[in-house]
């Protein structure tokens, strides 16, 4: 990918504050809506949700999950047709970070700073995060323009200045 | 569902024109970005795919999907917290269209009049029209605002005024 390429899937990434989660639901695809922040250095996913939604359950159960961050349509963007949206399909194993986790703090003091407004549900008994960190990813630019890229790649084009 | 909560589940699935696909790929949830217009009384959700993307190989091999229809979020509607985003997730088996079918050319003009600028896709033999008719429907209207919806109270609430 070329510098223009790679800054669009840093922005889209970077810049995107939910994704669709794909999880496995009694054996079939089941997709909802997650809000997502960044942490570390691979820029891992970091999910807040509760134990009361079927996605939580089917990452417990079946840990391989897929994130679509997707460029906003209308409004600005509106001039773009759907097709041509940038997106990435970001591949993954989704672990749940226990409180006790050396990292938990860290971890809850980026989503927080991304998600004010989710003080309250750190409260919660049945709220956990998850950490979901690229395994492979698929990044479709716009009209026939879809890179395969690896971890190491990946990581690397979110670095990118 | 009150009347509000049905003008919103009405409002976001037929607003939107790009939805959140799930397809079983290898065995593992696979999400992509599909754009949809929706056919037909019951509001089936109509997209147009190429052979050469893999949500296409994975809806043939395995037809039951789900799509996540999410309300935009920035912008106009950048109050809203994106947890409290309405979004809509639909389960349905996913069927080709052929050509020769005899609804073909009337989901072909439905599926031109959303997305004039993809006629010249319809001229490419890889692309392919499929038909996904809701089996079941999650639909999350905000904070702790879930409900499980038939196939008949979906379609209701699409008609709805």
């Amino acid at each position: 990918m070329d510098v223009e390429l790679t800054r669009t899937l840093r922005d889209l990434v970077r810049g995107r504050s939910v994704a669709a989660l794909g999880t496995l639901h009694s054996g079939e695809p089941f997709v909802s809506m997650v809000p997502y922040a960044l942490v570390g250095k691979e820029h891992d996913f970091l999910i807040h949700v509760s134990a009361l939604a079927p996605h939580t359950r089917d990452m417990l159960a079946h840990p391989r999950v897929s994130l679509l961050v997707t460029a906003p349509d209308g409004g600005a963007s509106g001039d773009v047709p759907p097709q041509a949206l940038p997106r990435a399909s970001v591949q993954g194993d989704a672990l749940q970070l226990p409180p006790a986790a050396a990292d938990y703090a860290a971890a809850k003091a980026v989503y927080l700073a991304r998600f004010a407004e989710s003080a309250q549900t750190f409260e919660l008994a049945d709220f956990s995060l998850f950490i979901i960190r690229a395994l492979s990813v698929r990044f479709v630019a716009g009209y026939g323009k879809a890179f395969s890229l690896s971890p190491e790649a990946y990581t690397q084009a979110l670095d990118s200045d």
